[in-house]
């Protein structure tokens, strides 16, 4: 499949190689730098560099990974999405890390959903430190993390479900978009372990059952 | 210890029964029939029935586990818990369970710490469901689930580790109780998979590393 990146910086310039390794054709746009965005499509098979419009141009599928910060910005290079689907992996962090900024009765999914209309909107990839998408595997012994997703749109998710998959995680089905106001509160927790309790980046969530 | 539990619903009774199998002294109150109260301490070991009152009067540990449309009305009927610590499984639930009723910018925990003052008010045991209470072991194969916990209290957060262990989970200390904003949402992603996407209550979260 095509992939467009939009926000290239340590999630989706992780996410971009993984998927570019598994033989999909990946355009990395919107960086701070130019140079490291040419410097990191080179060095990915299957890759190229561009700008958010093009990489919308060329895309069935279009992954958000810019700061919450820029994501009004980043949208507005980006053009037009009607039709295609749109991997929302952003968090709606407070500037100072603290918190969401944004929740309980809405979400950065539902937000970003309002401002590409005619998108098909799938929040995933939130819930795992950048740190997991930059190191050779996605396993942990011999257990691989569970992925939770969400969306309106049955067809979109199942394409989502199989790029999770393709990241080496247990894709789980976690209902309608509406459901990003679950997982953006659990990427916090998240952070809350991973830094503030000092449980570092390489860890995960694992659904179990019996 | 002497634990009291308020709300001997599913919740309250199941972890109320493993305590008490444990050798905790355990008194149930809060119950809307009081055959069923009553019904339940003799099927318990080290356990017995009582008002809310009885039940703070004579325990150091009390269990907040009512429905959140009740708690006012329970915490009323239990009176002051200065010093008390004050464990927390609630989920303030919408009437239609369609949603969280409040959330983001406070959490039940804090707002029941606000309703306690002088409380040590811990979250806990709020993120599995009461059927994984009620069954024989907590063990999925070889694995544990992860119970997240949070207070502001560190004292108190050491004896409910240990009463998380006791039920047979692995405890995950998860920062102040402010962090319950982010429980009570993985609560709702619970019921979500368990319910609407049909997974079942046997299912919990197990925090993995490597």
């Amino acid at each position: 499949m095509n992939i467009g990146i939009i926000g290239s910086g340590n999630m989706g310039s992780g996410l971009g190689r993984i998927w570019a390794k598994k033989g999909h054709q990946v355009i990395f746009s919107y960086s701070r730098s130019k140079d490291k965005l040419e410097n990191l499509a080179r060095a990915v098979p299957n890759a190229r560099a561009g700008t958010p419009a093009e990489a919308v141009a060329s895309s069935e599928i279009i992954l958000i990974s810019v700061r919450w910060a820029d994501i009004k910005d980043a949208l507005k290079a980006a053009g037009p999405m009607e039709g295609k689907i749109v991997i929302d992996c952003t968090n709606p962090l407070k500037e100072d890390l603290s918190g969401l900024a944004i929740g309980h009765t809405t979400s950065a999914a539902e937000e970003i959903a309002r401002m590409v209309p005619g998108a098909r909107v799938v929040k995933a990839f939130n819930t795992v430190f950048a740190e997991v998408y930059h190191s050779n595997s996605r396993l942990y012994g011999s257990r691989r993390p569970t992925m939770f997703y969400c969306g309106d749109d049955s067809g979109a998710k199942s394409v989502v479900s199989k790029l999770i998959s393709d990241v080496g995680f247990e894709p789980m089905d976690s209902g309608p978009l509406k459901s990003a106001r679950y997982l953006e509160p659990l990427a916090m927790l998240m952070i809350q372990l991973g830094y503030a309790q000092g449980m570092g980046t390489n860890i995960a969530m694992s659904l179990i059952r019996r």
